[in-house]
């Protein structure tokens, strides 16, 4: 199966890299302290950091990035209002990354599921459902191998521009869950 | 219970109406031709129209509107390229209705359940839950009982700002079943 590098160390981190190891990946952290200077192994990186961090690490390694599949779990919100989003109205935190990294295939993927229901693999009695978004294809097919591999259903929700609509979606979801009228193991399932 | 007024005659009109009146409110349907002159009974209307049909009423009723709450329940797209939504970015189809009625309480709802969800109560296993945006308390919780009644559940989605974020996941949803991802009679479901 798919390399994978996670940059990051967090529940997020953590989650989306035990379904994929379960898939039979192999599977790379890295840390903050390590973000600047590691190597990175993977074909796939996923950037599972708050976004205000991820700056930093395009910033250090844009280049060490360049050709591989590259994926924003971000939810970008403003967390002093918990009331919008910081990103351009319109636009979306992994198009301001792909901006960033024009050699990079960036995708959007992991921001509409809670850390438990990925480490559960269910959202209530519903198999869970990571939505990718993306422009490359391939890119899209190849990461969705990896986590369907681990028993994660994935769905194609279109072009990178539905990234905005997959971070409203996420965001909507983290107001629900922040005001206790769904709970952290639950919130939004993808019935076919 | 509630006295509802419904414009539109259409499946989504007719899903709606089906559950307020299961739930015990008298129903009012109004169809297009009438939809300039037509008493308006109800103390809470839906616009069950689409989206380019919503302004004629707007420009025709809105004296009779003012004082109630109307709920507009449109997805606003762009039917030319399925890509983006008509409504300014960041903004939403509510605001923009709750703009031009500034004497009525307008809420956002029913845009994220498919007609089929609602008649059927269902989405897969799950229970059908509406999310609801708005800036009135009361409002909210009057058409959340009329609703709640007819054996459909609702979810508190926050303020009307939060109709941006519904419009995103409602638009997200039905690229994803034109697209034959999901089908008319599953999409998003809501787990506590």
């Amino acid at each position: 199966m798919a390399t994978i590098t996670i940059f990051g160390t967090g529940n997020m981190a953590n989650a989306i890299g035990g379904v994929l190891a379960e898939g039979g990946s192999s599977v790379q952290y890295i840390s903050e302290a390590e973000s600047g200077t590691a190597a990175i192994d993977g074909d796939i990186v996923v950037l599972a950091v708050p976004y205000p961090a991820v700056d930093s690490i395009i910033a250090a390694r844009s280049e060490a990035l360049a050709g591989k599949i590259v994926v924003d779990i971000t939810n970008p919100l403003d967390f002093s209002t918990f009331d919008s989003l910081v990103v351009p109205a319109g636009s979306s935190a992994a198009a301001e990354i792909q901006a960033k990294l024009p050699s990079s295939k960036v995708l959007k993927a992991f921001n509409t599921t809670f850390a438990a229901t990925l480490a559960t693999a269910k959202v209530g009695d519903l198999q869970t459902t990571v939505q990718v978004a993306g422009d490359d294809a391939d890119a899209k097919a190849a990461l969705a191998a990896a986590v369907e591999a681990g028993g994660v259903s994935v769905i194609d929700a279109g072009s990178l521009k539905r990234a905005h609509e997959l971070e409203a979606f996420g965001f909507l979801q983290l107001t629900l869950a922040a005001a206790e009228k769904i709970s952290w193991t639950g919130g939004f399932g993808v019935v076919r």
